[in-house]
């Protein structure tokens, strides 16, 4: 088992804060004795959602992302909020991007989506018996639902063309419990 | 076929600038008419590379990461750099963390890694026939190497192992190269 913790912090600075997240700038000590900085993307984290209708169809997003200029296949997904539990937060977003209410939701694996620069972790959660109803969006969020036999999604997934990566790695995840 | 830029800027400022990546502040337009800021991690990309040995074992990273404050299995991988193509990045990235040259490189797909928040685009590699020597790391740069059969890493990431996400969708979209 490697040092546990072989780079050190010395101190923290904040660069910027958002809503969103914040830019965190640390003073650090290498393991070579010689000291640096490390800038790290401070996030919430943040819930991946692949749901599945009481029809047994995957629902995923057709989603304008404005900070790749590109439209994106995606399931829900969301930035944690604070006081507010991964499994709440998987609701609250299945409701929010495509009106839907699950029967049942099971936590399936989390990921880092950017470790070398910022703490995001995603969770991924199953939701099983969905029923669509209709969305409540912000302004921002520019999307359009479309529904996927489950075998058609995860070949999408390993085609590359689930164009969000934490989304494809969801599916892919999910792989199990979608061609049950 | 939706509108193809239902944001649009007015104008953008730096909020910070680094040679890894910058923080940049957009005004937008939004389709209800409304204006808005949009800050985007602006970000060059970077390559993942899938290694499998010419005695076809894959390359695995356990790599200590300072932003999640973990231990993260990954494959190699790398920001771009100004002037180099993706495929030469990939190969210098494989030389420098586990001392690696390829026989042949093989594009495998692309994905953005932090759509709601930066610009990144991952571009996975499959590169076959690699013997490995000295790695040449920087400071900044604490991993070990360990060398896995290709269903044992495969079956890493299926089972959500493998903590790094992009390194885990790398590894499942060469699933079909890695089963041959």
């Amino acid at each position: 088992m490697p040092n546990e913790k072989p780079i050190i912090s010395l101190g923290s600075r904040y660069l910027w804060r958002s809503r969103w997240y914040n830019l965190r700038q640390d003073r650090v000590r290498l393991p070579d004795g010689s000291d640096g900085t490390y800038t790290v993307v401070e996030h919430p984290g943040a819930v991946w959602i692949v749901p599945i209708t009481t029809n047994g169809q995957v629902v995923l997003i057709y989603q304008y992302r404005y900070a790749v200029d590109d439209w994106c296949w995606e399931v829900p997904a969301g930035g944690m909020l604070p006081g507010v539990a991964p499994e709440e937060m998987a609701r609250r977003e299945l409701l929010e991007e495509v009106g839907g209410e699950a029967e049942q939701l099971r936590f399936v694996a989390r990921f880092y989506t950017m470790n070398g620069i910022g703490s995001e972790v995603a969770q991924v959660y199953l939701a099983t018996g969905v029923r669509l109803g209709t969305p409540q969006r912000e302004a921002m969020e520019i999307m359009e639902v479309r529904l996927f036999p489950p075998k058609e999604a995860l070949e999408m997934a390993r085609r590359g063309e689930i164009n969000d990566g934490p989304s494809a790695l969801a599916l892919l995840l999910c792989a199990e419990f979608l061609l049950d």
